[in-house]
């Protein structure tokens, strides 16, 4: 199967069209860390994504760096926490996460994550997106919790609003996503599946799944509970949020958070033939669906994004919850040591 | 046990005193096309159907035929597409769909059955309703394609203005509603059953249940998609309405879409064993709980009638999906051949 | 272990504080009669119970009655109908009901459940509540249908904001609340099982546990139904509650109406094993995240308090209601002869 990067020449789609009117094709090839520069801009300025690369290619049009990375990305997007590989044949991308040790959700993290979001989102010819990592024994550990710890609030703020920026993307996506969860996945790992359209998980007991937030004396947010809710229903949510679960994957598939179980092997090939199935179905109308679906959960968030941010910039500066994070910071010095 | 048709002396109760106040007695008894000429003028008058016996009932006052269908009726309700055989000493009817060769839901066939609906939840003798279909191998295969196929926005807003009707009358319905699935019931059939208090399905591997709708590139509305969702919950919702899911018995159910599974040969007699049940509930207390439990979902189509039309007809009528059902058509035509 | 009953000099919590600031230290000591009538009086004048023992304090300043208390209750704290034996090493409570023949919850049983609740929350030392029953057999038969027959609107009114007061106080308790259900508890019961955040029931199939209220032919609230659909989803609770369902205890773990069957001589160990378990949550985190889950369901009720009294009242002064609960009691009387 032949397998290529990001097309360079490929046929904009409307979206893209609107976006890139003024700008040349190699737009998707600018060096990562300018890239992360402008969205961290964008985000500090409350224009959200969606203006952000028709900002980038702008500038880009004049840069010399991006040559080199064309034939880098002829095969695949690499980044140091991501890999993108896409598949122009079938339409499907599978991005695996690479950040060791445990690919915990750090504003550069989310940054990346949202890029390569934002750039298969606005591709027609991807459809499908497959989320997995590159790590053995983790899929994701969630949120970085250095990024809430003694950080200003300000930094706290731009932290969040990437965390609900990745939600907004994912759980909006006009792909069929789907998470190939091979490794533990608490917190924000777990959010992270639950936004995907199907969640396939490693059958290994050791492995778990859920959002555990209250164990560490901090509070799921209000979209994070939606979107459990939207999976098991409110009592699993009501029962595994209060009391921070984290289920085995038996456990997980018996009430909902993930949907199916396979051997490590297996994983792959059955995420692909999953996507096979999910890709058979008419786009549009699926697309449509979806976003009956999911609208009302996205609506909440994005009407109540600032408030949502200060919120938690309130929450996680507090003495209290810092003095939490110090001793659980602490706690895992002594366990690693 | 005596079995009896339409009572034409029967108490009226409060409902139809109002409604039938200045009509005669057999109200009942009007010729079927012309009860369907005036309904669809009601409908296309948007006065829904509430004061359309009262029409009815006026210009039936001189009527000549009513004579005729009075006797006729007496046993039972018959038209060319639907059965009803009411059972007066248990309170009970049983409408069955009979219109070859697959009970699709065409534009007569909602009008007949929402005036026998119309007519069963106004005698208060009847309170309890068993739906199923006269035709092997299928329960109803659901809206009527050629209704949407080539046909004017007038003509299609009427058809869905009927689908509404359909689903209003039932959903809202006072009298106790069981389906006995007897066959396939995809998408407008399985929308059907689903507006029933209960629902037992022939277990028959072969048959099949579920809305399908995007397998066609069309949208389930957000009413069929909130009556799964009050049945199944939000996530197999999601799930069955983004791909267009067809489930078979065993499958239905162990996700709740169907209440009960039986051989073909015990299907009446387990509904109507069922429907004793709660006809051992007193009326008012069962009725009040269900418009409880009801009347949120119905609330949000009642006051979203004409934008919900509206949406439809503009949908439907978009070259691609005229397309689209042009090539189901198409395909449907070279499987019979 | 020790175990005391109500601390009479325990340092106040912050809540506690600002309701006692002007009353002395034996607040909790009044006698049962004198703290009734001063509720039912706040009761009436629909001030709800958080400004109660303000009151009841600083007339109790002058009470010669309370020395006499204190001793009795340095144990625990016992009135007609209720036992409270509170833990305190533990930081639980032990509420078990003791009003023969079957727990019926009538507007005095209830003024003193709610008092209990209210010292239970205010003491920052009781962190968790399991509820459970002294009778053999029964754990509530639910609402006092003679509060409900041949009673005064006042009465039928001043009832109803007490069951109002019961549900708030118990669904949203920052207290970690058990129900260890050792016998049937239909209705008012069930309700009170369900205000817990977690439900132990003994495996014994002659109990059973359901809002039966539609068998009575009366109706079970808004906020009934909601504290159901909010535990086993909404077909479900459509259909229990339309049939007035009685499930056993197999039947009830199934649908998640409880959450874990024990033999009967297990049922405290387990809950307060499991009690132990939720206790290991952080509290902050854990309130936080159960007022998240249940808030919209309180405040639907909050906010229309009024309201659902003057319901409640319209319904059951009905002839035709009162007919039917007088045929119930007569049926009753019957069955015991």
């Amino acid at each position: 199967m032949p397998r290529r990067g990001w097309p360079t020449a490929n046929k904009p789609n409307r979206r893209r069209r609107r976006l890139l009117s003024t700008a040349p094709k190699n737009v998707t090839t600018f060096a990562a860390a300018s890239v992360k520069m402008a969205l961290r801009a964008a985000l500090r300025n409350k224009c959200g994504f969606s203006g952000l690369l028709t900002q980038l290619s702008s500038s880009g049009h004049h840069g010399r760096v991006s040559s080199v990375f064309v034939s880098q990305m002829r095969n695949n997007t690499t980044s140091s926490k991501i890999n993108v590989d896409f598949n122009k044949s079938t339409g499907v991308a599978v991005l695996s996460m690479q950040s060791p040790p445990v690919n915990s959700l750090s504003l550069d993290f989310l940054t990346e994550l949202c890029i390569n979001l934002e750039k298969l989102d606005m591709d027609k010819a991807c459809r499908g997106l497959i989320i997995t990592s590159s790590l053995p024994k983790v899929f994701s550990a969630g949120l970085d919790i250095l990024e809430m710890y003694g950080k200003s609030p300000e930094r706290c703020g731009e932290f969040w609003r990437a965390v609900q920026e990745m939600w907004l993307k994912m759980y909006n996506s006009n792909m069929v996503t789907i998470a190939a969860i091979n490794g533990s996945s608490p917190a924000g790992g777990c959010l992270l599946s639950l936004t995907c359209d199907y969640r396939i998980m490693v059958d290994n007991p050791r492995y778990t799944i859920g959002l555990n937030e209250t164990l560490l004396g901090i509070v799921a947010p209000f979209w994070f509970k939606d979107t459990m809710l939207n999976t098991v229903g409110h009592r699993h949510t009501e029962m595994a949020l209060e009391l921070g679960l984290l289920y085995n994957p038996a456990e997980a598939l018996k009430i909902g958070l993930v949907d199916q179980l396979v051997p490590q092997d297996q994983l792959l090939t059955t995420a692909t033939e999953t996507m096979t199935k999910w890709l058979a179905i008419p786009d549009h109308a699926r697309q449509i669906t979806k976003s009956m679906m999911r609208k009302p959960t996205v609506d909440k968030l994005t009407s109540n994004r600032e408030a949502d941010i200060q919120n938690f910039v309130n929450f996680i500066t507090k003495d209290s919850i810092q003095k939490s994070l110090h001793m659980y910071l602490e706690m895992l010095k002594k366990r690693k040591a």
